[in-house]
């Protein structure tokens, strides 16, 4: 528990330091050995299609990106560069917050990869992806 | 030309309808039958990391997207759902400008695969990537 | 029980027909409504590296299609073609047998998302990925 | 002129030395500074479904991978390890004979991300994809 609150104090410290993630409203609802669960608050500039007021499929991929990312900055102790990502649209997102859940599949003495999940306030999944983040430049050692 | 600035227009007809667009500052520069070139204007809240003043993946990751989507748009007449995307992330985005590139590799009878690269005012290339398109959707036939 | 008995039957029909799938000496382990598990049987002709006689990633990224595709096969009663694959490579395979489990992410109308992981008979985590499968031509209806 | 036929025979070594690219046929075509073009020769074990006679999509990702590879590698002088790939599937492989044309995107000090087609005796793009591949490990300096 004590564990649990210092992680989501470290990832809330990453979060509120980027400024499109404080664009976002990007909040950290969670954390702990499993992974990070975060949260951005709806905006009318997330809107892709005005007719299907879809949420952006770049919104989509900015949350996976984050999600994955600051899973394995809580393990590392900072946020890591983002080498690739892959992410899959489910269904379309209607105006809401989103959520989305992060996890390390792989941890690597260089590399991590991580996938996540994002949802909407109904608990349906809209997306999902992963992602490669460098850990440690081999250039800096 | 005329063909291409009907392009033009009909791309920036696309870019204009949406809130996200907008919001990125996003412009059509070029189209043509080989492809379309988008730019997006630089904003604050653009950055990741404050430190490095970096763009955020996310944004990177979003104009690939939208490169990929209007080259497919400006062939079957209209903006398509993306179905799944992977972006690579080559080196640090610093404040400024951003230009992509979009360009078909396949286009299908219900799906297209879409390219994308992403430059600095520079040239250097950011990142790139390559998307999936759903053109005709198997339940509205 | 007997559920599961019959679709590891009928997943290892699916499996047997393919000669590729013979030539791995893919066998299904496992079959129930959370995935699949495969197994493949180990031959020299696999090694990408001599010197370090790795198992290529070719053959991993087979697996690693493969535990998706009948993942979502003995959900729809048939094999489905492979729209795009992620794969993942997380450390060497050594000469031996490998597991490859399957579990749908998303499954659409139209389309199906899965993931696969690909172990070693140790257990260690070799590879991972993600494909997009179609379920049913837009065509065909 | 020279010069390309130093970088085919480089080539060529790198393809001979694989157990599994002995099986699948592969031979060098081209090599010079915009890339190479292997070839494999179909074999009977190639086919996933017997009804459709179609080539597996395991093939057609292994074809990638070794594109991607060895662009890199008569860059740099070695074959080099995958990190992680991604394939789109654009139409079936007919039983016969293979190309697949490999393409650098980005050569950065430490990994490198290339881009491959893969083509059908006949010209037709039957798949593409681009894989991350690392060129120097961060702990073998």
């Amino acid at each position: 528990m004590a564990e649990n609150s210092k992680l989501v104090e470290m990832a809330t410290q990453f979060v509120d330091r980027s400024p499109l993630n404080r664009w976002l409203g990007m909040s950290v609802l969670n954390a702990d050995d499993d992974g990070i669960v975060l949260n951005i608050k709806w905006r009318e500039d997330f809107i892709s299609s005005p007719e299907l007021r879809s949420t952006h499929g770049g919104i989509l991929a900015t949350l996976i990106d984050a999600a994955g990312d600051y899973a394995v900055a809580i393990k590392v102790g900072h946020p890591v560069p983002t080498v690739d990502m892959r992410v899959d649209y489910h269904r379309i997102a209607h105006p809401g917050d989103l959520r989305a859940e992060g996890r390390i599949i792989n941890l690597g003495k260089s590399m991590a990869t991580a996938e996540a999940r994002v949802l909407d306030t109904s608990g349906r999944l809209i997306a999902s992806g992963r992602a490669l983040y460098l850990i440690r430049s081999p250039n800096r050692q």
